[in-house]
């Protein structure tokens, strides 16, 4: 594989600057200031058609006159200089760029016009490039910094790639006061050229990333972007925020699949597939990332709660057990081992709560220690250890009482700050986070967010971060699952396919999707496709009763209402009726499908729609008549590994209904996997196929057999 | 109603306090502290034992030798005191008390024995008291705080009570930060003797209190509750985080219905009942809170969102979407009158998007007024607004560049805060709210706060807490409900409990418990109990084929899965085999229903559970096959309104399911809601009944009948 063409691009020797002037207001001021004043050590050459100099640096007339090739031209000009002056550093050798330069695709057909030529440009002189409309980058390591906010030298370890440049800059000061640090920023804008692939290939390499956030709107590259995330999510926490479509997201298709398969629906299904933790908010994004950043991996799920207070102890256990953790009782051993260090009306048994106490000696430090080194937890929530914060605020009150002392003189009258609480949980390899109600002016607050624990202004974070931690554990331990090899096409296929195609059919009929499916080894109902009622009678006599009958006809894609459908046949009469009911619904000539009736109490689904740039989308869920009313399916892409297909079964909110249930016996999931595997790989080889629905597939005891499919084809 | 205890507590013109010293870190002298230094204007006495003065304040040494009666006593002695301190007060005529002590109920049965004590005591003297284990009140009206907290004097508009002293204290310097404040705010402790329904009603009736937030672990008199918190919440928004039960929260029962409705399922009914919004964090308690307390209730959900940035954009929009929120595309009319304050490449449909720019002109005020007079707008959210926390940002790095001058000097040179802003929406009577990651360093945060308008530090928040916003607004519109009149007690139900009763029964048989059911004319399947094939088979005849076959006895509550029952039978010769069949798998002599067999593709459930000092839970969702499966359950306490069952209806996610569905009709809902009714009556005029499962409800056509019943009896 080609070296990452941000390795480059992140670590400059040199920088050449087009855009700045000495209006220290204008973006471009602002931006060059960030990259003089921030530590970068590289050189940073500023180009001007007019001004002598900026900020008192002597600038260059064009890329041509600069004494060296700089390895990074950062262009904040004007869309029609910035298009000559690409050309111009391409012609001197250089071979990275950003685009700071806003107007090209976002604007219209016109911009995605200059957005090509950019590319062109690029192209010609083999210069990659972030952008345009961005923010630029950050690479903490070497105090590169061209954002519009200061970046101060910090040993971040959080990387970030943004489709918005606000969440690599107007976010910074509010995360410099949650003790929150980039190693890398990347704000992506239109990505012409460098994508948020690139950028998740980057970070995932980069040692000195401990976890990857991407704030995304929408992937062009679907494909690569998969494959990438699910190799570094292997290696590193990857998390994302997705706010691309509605979540209603109405979607044209003529499938029950391709209907409710909207793009949220296709993110939600891949970030799963790729081992993503997908989040909520933006809030979100940085708190989880950074706790994923700075704390080990737990061995378990098990949380130990210590905290000041009752109402904080029961919001983080109860939204522990929101986010699949535990907060176990502790042992009767454990349980006498701290009661000395509690009060006696104290909560001993987890969370411990020690109610109110200024000294934070116990909360901090010895129930912890004690508690951590029971072995009983396997990860640690504090809340209410404080200190100057909360001694402020006794000041404010007490301060004539206290003779009129300053605070400083009131703080060294006081229990000391005992630092060694910051590093107990890392000693001991167990991740540790923190509720507090006080920002850095407490001085427990900013001890903890210098040393990397991570800091929350409410217990229920602190406790949703946890779940995103343990989150990544099981993602962690996920089988690697293999890929289905792709089976040889299938003659029988390709011809049922050329027949209908040659047809002018938009879709195959019932029979023909069956026998589609079967030449795959997908299990399917018996069935006789008959002309006449004669021939109905006898099919319904080979099959054995009851049978069902459905008119089939490539245009009937959905039967139920229409009388195109009659089950539970029971004998000939009914039969009979129920075929001229039939003909007289669909027309005279409607060849009717005269089925095996199958009876099972569950009803699945399995399906495929495909999107530009994932390829072919596998869904699977509920069946039957719930199809639409739970809309309880989930998503992923092909090829699907046998650990895809299997985290499918488990992805509904039904999967009960998967096992042993009221007495039926649990559903065979190494067929029904094998089915959806079989779903993706037929989208795979059959690139004419735009849709499948299989609905019902009906549970008959354990196994699961197609009863209705829908094959829609291509324009 | 005898007026609410509160209205004295909360407004005393006199405070005794036993438990201060001169330690200014003990919590008694922290909370007299902030007694004596946060504006109140009342009389404060100290008692103490010994010490001659506190604070400078000379002490009293008992009750009895006040120099008048204190309107109010407040206790923070050790539990041996407190009882007899009590009653000294209670000699001399005081009426109320705050009893900070804890080691009450909280601790085990000896606390409980004392708390007990405790309210004997205040009966005896008609005392009404907020505790124990509590931490007291805040009234802002008159700078009334007995927290350990300081509370600076302000025009709170947020009433809380809370079962968690801290979220009345340590989150106070938080919420200071964010601008939000209280009204009035009561740490309500163990509820010894007022409780939170005594709170909410106070709060409700409070004018100053403009929106009432609770946090809640647990409500012991659900009746008293339910009926204050459904007035209060058409008067002004109620919203409440409950964190008392696990979410999965087990339950014993017999039944589904009571083995699937934990306290987490309860609250949850409960809530939705009353009007109450809930909430998942106590952040969003604050939040929410405060929107609702500040913000007019919206016309409709169209949402009008402002940003310099593409990211909070989406991010905005996104969340709305999630929210219930609509973020309308303006109308070609609007965006013309926009587009001239526009930068070129700017986005004018909604999302407006001004990119970056220092001026906030256009994006506070010009485009925003244009916006909200065009009428296409509900309500606003703007990100991006922004001041002297950015431009603080720029002069760290540009002083040296600007000669040098003070960050003062620096910004007179810039745009000054443009004050209009903090009122434009207000005067609209549109509500606003603001996203931005700046704090109080910035002047716009300052001054949006300091006129009331909620400011966020995520888009997503802004978001959400505008959902809640429209979430009252429905609240407010919805129909009041009638009471169904609760019919005569039927004599043929009294008589087969009493029989039941007698027999020792834990249950009543389904033929029993349809027959009750039918009794208050709850639509049952026809049938016929048989003690013989012969029985049978004439049944059969009677009924009709198809027919069902059900062994029916008491202790056979459960039936699926065990062969104690047959579907579907078509003929006399299948009656025959399944007959023999059932008698085999239940014992020869039990009874076999003969049941008319209903189809249908719905399956539905009503249930009715108790709950200690809720009195009957009713429960609606989907039954059959799916019931544990899924889970697509709601409960509402009895008895219901018309409204209530109604809103049952829509409760569930498979709520398509009652619509026109798949070429069936429309469930008949009136129906429907009777049933739910019904079995509320049921309920409330035979407390022997346990609980109730109607499992399942089979839509035939449109019409619900009940296809199995179970009620469970009292021990």
């Amino acid at each position: 594989m080609s070296e990452n063409p941000l390795h480059l691009l992140m670590n400059p020797k040199s920088v050449a600057v087009a855009g700045a002037s000495n209006t220290p207001t204008k973006m471009g001021s602002i931006q060059s200031l960030s990259l003089l004043k921030d530590g970068y050590q590289g050189k940073v050459y500023f180009l001007h058609p007019k001004d002598k100099s900026i900020f008192g640096i002597p600038t260059y007339p064009s890329p041509k006159d600069l004494p060296d090739v700089p390895d990074l031209a950062f262009l904040i000009v004007p869309i029609n200089v910035a298009l000559n002056l690409l050309e111009e550093f391409g012609k001197i050798g250089t071979k990275r760029a950003i685009v700071v330069t806003a107007g090209f695709k976002e604007t219209g057909e016109e911009g995605a016009h200059l957005e090509n030529k950019l590319n062109e440009v690029a192209a010609r002189y083999g210069i990659r490039f972030v952008g345009p409309n961005c923010l630029g980058v950050i690479n903490s390591q070497i105090c590169l910094n061209t954002t519009v906010y200061p970046f101060p030298p910090s040993d971040g370890l959080l990387g970030l790639a943004s489709q918005s440049g606000t969440y690599v800059t107007q976010i910074l000061p509010l995360s410099r006061k949650r003790g929150i640090k980039f190693s890398k920023a990347i704000s992506l804008g239109n990505e012409a050229n460098i994508d948020i692939a690139d950028a998740l290939e980057y970070l995932g390499d980069d040692e000195q990333t401990k976890a990857v956030i991407l704030y995304i709107e929408g992937i062009r590259n679907g494909k690569k972007f998969l494959e990438i995330a699910r190799k570094v999510s292997r290696r590193k926490p990857v998390l994302a925020q997705y706010v691309g479509g509605t979540v209603s997201g109405a979607r044209a298709g003529m499938s029950h699949t391709g209907a409710m398969a909207g793009p949220d629906f296709l993110y939600d299904g891949m970030f799963k597939q790729a081992g993503i933790i997908r989040v909520g908010s933006i809030e979100e994004l940085y708190d989880h990332g950074w706790t994923l950043a700075t704390q080990p991996v737990p061995r378990g799920n098990r949380v130990g709660v210590m905290t000041n207070s009752g109402g904080p102890s029961s919001s983080i256990s109860h939204t522990c057990d929101l986010a699949g953790l535990s907060v176990p009782r502790y042992s009767k051993k454990l349980q006498e081992q701290i009661r000395p260090y509690l009060q006696p009306h104290a909560a001993s048994s987890n969370p411990v709560d020690l109610t109110f106490d200024t000294s934070m000696k116990h909360l901090a430090i010895t129930i912890p220690e004690i508690i951590i080194k029971s072995g009983e937890v396997d990860a640690l929530i504090s809340h209410g250890i404080m200190h100057s914060g909360f001694l402020k605020e006794i000041y404010s009150h007490a301060v004539d009482f206290l003779g009129n002392i300053t605070f400083e003189e009131f703080l060294s009258m006081t229990e000391p700050v005992l630092t060694d609480v910051f590093t107990l949980a890392r000693n001991h390899k167990v991740p540790h986070l923190i509720s507090t109600f006080f920002g850095q002016e407490d001085s427990y607050t900013k001890g903890f967010q210098e040393h990397n624990v991570p800091v929350f202004h409410s217990p229920e974070k602190a406790a949703r971060a946890m779940g995103a931690l343990y989150h990544y554990k099981l993602i962690r331990q996920r089988k690697a699952g293999k890929k289905a090899t792709l089976p040889k096409i299938n003659p029988g296929a390709i011809k049922i396919l050329q027949q209908a195609g040659k047809n002018g059919q938009k879709a195959l009929d019932e029979h023909a999707a069956k026998k589609l499916l079967a030449a795959y080894g997908v299990p399917v109902t018996k069935e006789i496709l008959t002309e006449s009622l004669k021939e109905a009678l006898a099919a319904a006599n080979k099959l054995g009763y009851p049978v069902a009958l459905k008119a089939c006809h490539w245009e009937i894609m959905h039967k139920s209402g229409k009388g195109l459908i009659a089950l539970n046949i029971e004998n000939a009469k009914t039969l009979k009726k129920a075929f001229l009911d039939i003909r007289q619904a669909a027309g005279f000539f409607t060849p009717v499908l005269v089925q095996q009736m199958l009876s099972g109490g569950r009803e699945l689904l399995a399906g495929m729609t495909r999107f530009a740039g994932f390829g072919p989308g596998v869904v699977f869920g509920l069946g039957g008549v719930f199809t639409e009313a739970l809309r309880d399916t989930t998503l992923r892409l092909a090829p699907l590994t046998d650990a895809d297909a299997q985290e499918m079964l488990n992805d509904i909110h039904a999967k009960a209904l998967l096992d042993k249930f009221r007495g039926m016996p649990a559903v065979d999931k190494e067929k029904m996997i094998r089915i959806l595997q079989t779903v993706g790989n037929i989208s795979l080889l059959h690139p004419e196929i735009a849709e499948i629905d299989l609905n019902p597939i009906i549970i008959q005891k354990a196994r699961p057999v197609v009863a209705d499919a829908l094959v829609v084809l291509k324009d």
